[in-house]
């Protein structure tokens, strides 16, 4: 199978963007139905008009956030952060234990797509960065960082290289905590 | 919003599986095009058809595994085993550093279900106990393993109570092998 079976795959340039709540787990712990509900109004009511706003051509629920695949890196972080900052807006004055809050990663690359899913190393990035982004803020990578950042008026931290674990790329990771960003 | 929202949504009854592959994010470091190719075989020849015997009334893809939902405990456990089994099957005489095997999550309770996913506690319950259970076999909650316990040949390890990362309440884990099961 090795080889020649590579060139059936159907690859494509895409960025891909992952978001989802932080503690999801805790705030289902502390009122399943309640945050069930205000997690579908922040997807019906931001989160879906904004990627299809962008463009997203391919987006799937997690569960408690979205795995979406967009056109052009530009198109996937001003998503991310038009959502993220509407966000501080939304939750403004509710309290911080059980205030829903969205951490995103962000890669690129030729992904695996067929018609059920997308797959490939960075789509497995993207998931890993999200883990590691700031409450509120965005994790992308390096290739990530040097498309968009000439076109982003919000400065980008270098957090360096980073090891993820079953992974054996190193991958170089910054952020962008976003205007107005919440406490974690 | 609290209190008399909490009617308005449709729950229904439902035994809750996932499974992934252990450390996918190394096996698509080492090759991501056959990973990704060995993987949707093991989907379409097996997974797909085995949840449809089952009559899984909802499958959704995450990536490298699945989330699906049954109407009893006993569709979802013995779709698990009969997967599981026939993994060891399937996988004979392959390397072991390259080899796809799976690793299972089983709740069951009142789920939270809309047009497009399914919620609540007992669904990140099925996940988290994804990432405990054995590879090649399966994680349940002491409710799944009292419904079909009676009814197993196989038997059912008493993992105790276990407590998990932002989660309230504790979960009584149980473990179940799977004959013929390979070494992680």
């Amino acid at each position: 199978m090795d080889g020649p079976t590579a060139q059936l795959l159907e690859r494509r340039w895409g960025a891909v963007l992952t978001a989802d709540v932080v503690e999801y787990s805790r705030l289902t712990s502390l009122n399943e139905e309640q945050t069930y509900l205000r997690y579908k109004a922040h997807r019906r009511e931001l989160i879906d008009p904004m990627t299809a706003e962008y463009r997203a051509r391919f987006v799937k629920s997690t569960g408690d956030g979205i795995l979406a695949e967009f056109e052009t890196a530009l198109d996937a972080v001003w998503c991310a952060i038009q959502v993220q900052q509407q966000m501080v807006e939304r939750c403004k004055g509710e309290s911080g234990d059980r205030r829903i809050v969205f951490r995103m990663g962000l890669s690129c690359g030729n992904i695996i797509a067929d018609k059920e899913d997308i797959y490939g190393h960075d789509v497995n990035v993207a998931a890993r960065l999200q883990t590691v982004a700031p409450a509120g803020g965005i994790a992308m990578t390096d290739r990530v960082a040097e498309l968009v950042g000439p076109s982003l008026s919000l400065p980008l931290e270098d957090l360096g290289i980073q090891k993820f674990r079953n992974m054996c790329l190193p991958v170089r990771v910054f952020q962008c905590r976003v205007l107005g960003e919440v406490a974690s």
